[in-house]
């Protein structure tokens, strides 16, 4: 893309209310927009990353048998009586409207209760279980503080997938895939290094939840990790949130206090046993192949791709701006030409990303009339992982005319330079 | 996709209370969920059809330069104050709702207002017009009767786009270009032949607007086609809706009333001249070469996706269920397999399936232990273009053990029947 057809502009400052790192850099490079405390719009720059994010999510939720559809925001009452969530009392985040009838709706917070709903229409017998539903779908929470950015949005795209086994063993086989498919997108995602399994409260029907919390002082959470035995290679990156710390939890994880350390983290996904809360609530059962009735063990599973986008943000910036990971960058290649007068430097950049471009390489193109300085901060601020620089030097630097091209390569993250003949 | 891990199954009836053809057929197939009156939540197989319509939409919207972003439901009033348009009185179809601290909130119908108070930070001069901007969004709208399925939602995907231009001519000819790139995606989706453009009250800056009505006796607009013309190929497919339809209408148009033939039509998409209302209302003005301040020119441009999901099913659909044009199908081959009791069909039948599938075409195979009559109904409502049925029956016709392994290919449009080699 040309980035004189791209309408977005850099700014020097974010909004002064604007508290958070993610969002005011976001903001300043042209990602996003904020339309209010916790609601942000997602610009084309800002949607091609979360878009990144989420195909990410996709092709290892699909890995695991993961179905997806796509729920309404707009929910009846009925569903969420039967669970006792609808009533402000139980659920403080609950954003309600009315229809013109007066019929009081809720917009989701989440949804297993309309879920649970549709799955009664398809499940009848032991035949039709084990499933897996999912959706990248937009919540809504009514928080009463939204400081973090796209951190903790009260209005945010959720992955969202749950599950319908049979019984206990089914369901603890698709709770460990699942557990394992989260640490592969982490990492594919840039975040494994600091990303922890963290042992959580689990509800009524298991002792633990399980949360992948990304250590950063930008986090909201406090969890105990193990760091030597992670770094040891004893296993997975284990950690402990500091809600349920006690001499019971650190049995079960084998662990010993005194090997703790204390850190800030973000939640950045959890995987939750539901048991048959749901499913005894809203009724939903299946023949066994005795005919008899069961209800349906749950489980379910959230991602939130703009909280990801936020705290890759938090981690790789620097002083200059947004460093993204490969993976999730809006651009492979960010070409910025140095216009000379007599139109040589233009026609090579030209050639150059008309080559990119057939060689399917994402290249976002500085062709304006721009100074250099300009030119350089907004390419530091924005943050694509490898910048290209065609400029008269570089075309020098390769020699007499008809030789190579020559462009000089940079990378975001560590700085290093190199000429590159093309 | 194996039908055996689809998590949906077909239904006989339909709810009772769907009037509308589309959901009855869309239910019953097991392709959307009702959750209230024009709530609706897609299942697999329906997300598969609305994703090939948004992509059909989204790569015509990108040749004529539409730049992708995606934009909040949650509107603080602020931007709608200054159009006039946050009062209930103005607009009858707000969903409201409010922030803990008491902060009134819309849910967004449209959004000329917030995407004009974001262009205002990224607009300033000559330079940065023109600009087109779209998203696929979810729009709210508190219709008082929503008895239309899937074609008149109170919560629905909509293709919106904006335009922003320097002047009235920059303006027109993208006005010109967005129209045809409608007409090509309106023919893309099935529907070009009975898709006509269609005059209609155009508001304070413009005579007229235009609506891409699809005939349609399910249609809840009343149009004038001058269908000899069309059929005639004098141009373009031009209509009048009744609204508008007077002496004056009919001369711009030079079209007689005699040669007119009212219609039932259902509106897939319009567009609209905005001029200065906006830009005026929010202060939305850039720099021209001169250094004059001036209003930038708007338009807007819509298509809901699911509503075109629904013409679709209106429009092609026969006794049997629902029949899909190729383009949008979830599926280009529907696959059943009669299994035999010694493992010889369904042996085939996996081959097929593998072999389909490395091929890129997508397919879903009936893997099912199910009666030939319930896996043909099934087909027929489900819709997808072609059928291919492997039996005992149809290996038998490819000959001696050895020989071709042929298939019964059945378009489900025709109803043709041909035996086919593989």
């Amino acid at each position: 893309m040309k980035q004189s057809q791209l309408f977005t502009r850099t700014r020097r400052e974010a909004p002064k209310d604007e508290v958070s790192k993610n969002a005011q850099l976001l903001i300043r490079a042209g990602y996003i927009h904020k339309e209010m405390a916790g609601v942000y719009d997602f610009l084309p720059l800002g949607l091609r990353v979360l878009n990144k994010i989420v195909n990410i999510i996709r092709e290892e939720i699909n890995t695991i048998g993961g179905q997806e559809l796509q729920m309404t925001a707009l929910q009846d009452r009925a569903s969420w009586e039967a669970t006792g969530r609808f009533d402000d009392a139980a659920v403080d985040n609950w954003f309600k409207t009315k229809l013109k009838n007066g019929t009081d709706l809720g917009l989701g917070f989440t949804h297993e209760e309309p879920l649970t709903a549709i799955m009664k229409d398809h499940i009848r017998s032991f035949r039709d279980l084990p499933a897996y539903a999912y959706q990248f779908q937009t919540k809504f929470r009514n928080e009463a503080r939204a400081k973090s950015g796209i951190m903790r949005c009260r209005e945010f795209l959720m992955k969202d997938l749950y599950s319908f086994s049979r019984d206990q063993k089914e369901h603890d086989a698709f709770y460990e895939k699942a557990k394992q498919a989260y640490v592969k997108i982490f990492e594919r995602l840039g975040l494994g290094d600091k990303t922890y399994i963290t042992s959580a409260s689990g509800g009524s029907f298991s002792k633990y939840s399980h949360e992948f919390q990304t250590l950063s002082d930008a986090g909201e959470d406090t969890i105990y990790v193990n760091e030597g035995a992670s770094k040891k290679g004893q296993g997975a990156k284990i950690a402990v949130n500091k809600e349920v710390l006690n001499d019971e939890v650190l049995a079960d994880l084998g662990v010993k206090r005194a090997d703790l350390v204390e850190k800030k983290a973000i939640e950045v996904g959890n995987i939750f046993n539901l048991g048959t809360r749901f499913s005894d609530a809203l009724g939903l059962v299946f023949q066994d192949e005795k005919g008899k009735s069961l209800p349906v063990i749950m489980g379910s599973y959230g991602i939130g791709p703009g909280r990801v986008m936020g705290t890759i943000v938090e981690l790789f910036a620097d002083e200059k701006g947004i460093v993204w990971p490969e993976a999730v960058a809006p651009f492979a290649v960010h070409l910025v030409a140095l216009f000379d007068a007599g139109g040589k430097v233009r026609a090579a950049a030209e050639q150059i990303y008309a080559d990119l471009n057939a060689k399917g390489i994402e290249v976002l193109y500085d062709d304006r009339d721009a100074s250099a300085g300009e030119k350089f901060s907004d390419s530091d601020l924005i943050g694509i992982p490898v910048r290209w620089v065609v400029s008269e030097k570089t075309l020098a630097a390769g020699g007499a005319a008809g030789a190579s091209v020559t462009v000089e390569v940079k990378d975001r993250k560590t700085g290093k330079v190199e000429m590159k003949k093309l």
